[in-house]
């Protein structure tokens, strides 16, 4: 069963189009070749990297995580989460994490550590998502949100987070991997 | 900045319009009333629920997961996860993490156990993925494999993948939401 050396698992993509654009992502056909030479296509999702902030604060209730809670279209349903969001031009995913946090949470803060980074989802996407663990964090002001924003900030323990985490509301599978990351630092 | 009710927070769907189609998933336009009566278009990605088995074995390096090797086409890379996939219609999600294992791995859980769902990424996705805790497993034939796919099935202790997620080759992020449901379970 574990005959195949890696190569063997490897395909070769031969040619890549743009069949649907929108701004969030496009859609690419991608034409592979297979590691016993057929060829076959596959359709990829395109977008910018995201970044993700896991805020830390110590409040009477113990470790704590600022939370956004928001609305989300994909879903159709309310999600509380970490801030988050998309890389801007230029920006490094460590920049975009803290800009997130500022404007989503009105948080800075004052360290900021690198806990890893995925592709949300390989299969069919081509980007990456990237954890930083917020720490010594002091409240900026207010939120900074685009006019068709709306974002409630929460602080929450991390043990209701954790007992929380794959039900109604903690339902983004990307708040997961930043949980298993932020333990393995704990632990680290 | 926690003034507002998560009635405030909420959108509504007015209308929803298919824009492009393919057999992984379809693009669907949304065009949503805020809380402040704007309206604005969304595109969300429709796609069938997907299903994770979390497969643990006891071997002499210790508890160790069931993981399968593959080449994913939208990272271009190779992914170490959990064997998983698409539920296929009229299955239940619990019969997909239990067909995925054995088709992929060859193996057959005594025990399977729900550890929670998300929704892969709710800001722009309509869909669950599901995750199954499964155990007491026996070696069942050899992997049953589409004509088109080459899966490494590999025993890994589950420091060593928690160690290695976020890097290569453990890119995947719903595999990091998946160990962080697992965790939890076993603290449980």
């Amino acid at each position: 069963m574990n005959n195949k050396t890696p190569h063997n698992l490897t395909w070769r993509e031969e040619a890549r189009r743009t069949v649907f654009t929108c701004p969030v992502f496009s859609v690419q056909e991608s034409s592979c070749r297979s590691p016993h030479n057929g060829l076959k296509a596959f359709t990829v999702l395109d977008a910018p990297d995201w970044a993700i902030a896991v805020p830390v604060i110590e409040t009477s209730r113990g470790a704590s995580f600022v939370m956004v809670r928001q609305w989300r279209h994909g879903s159709q349903c309310l999600s509380l989460e970490f801030p988050g969001g998309v890389l801007e031009a230029g920006e490094a995913p460590e920049q975009a994490a803290c800009r997130e946090l500022r404007e989503e949470a009105a948080y800075i803060p004052g360290k900021i550590i690198k806990l890893g980074a995925f592709n949300p989802n390989p299969a069919i996407m081509s980007n990456q998502v990237h954890f930083f663990l917020a720490r010594d964090l002091s409240a900026e002001g207010g939120q900074r949100l685009d006019e068709d924003e709306y974002v409630d900030v929460e602080i929450v323990p991390v043990e209701e987070v954790t007992r929380g985490m794959g039900n109604p509301p903690y339902v983004h599978a990307l708040m997961g991997a930043a949980l298993a990351l932020y333990n393995r630092h704990l632990k680290g």
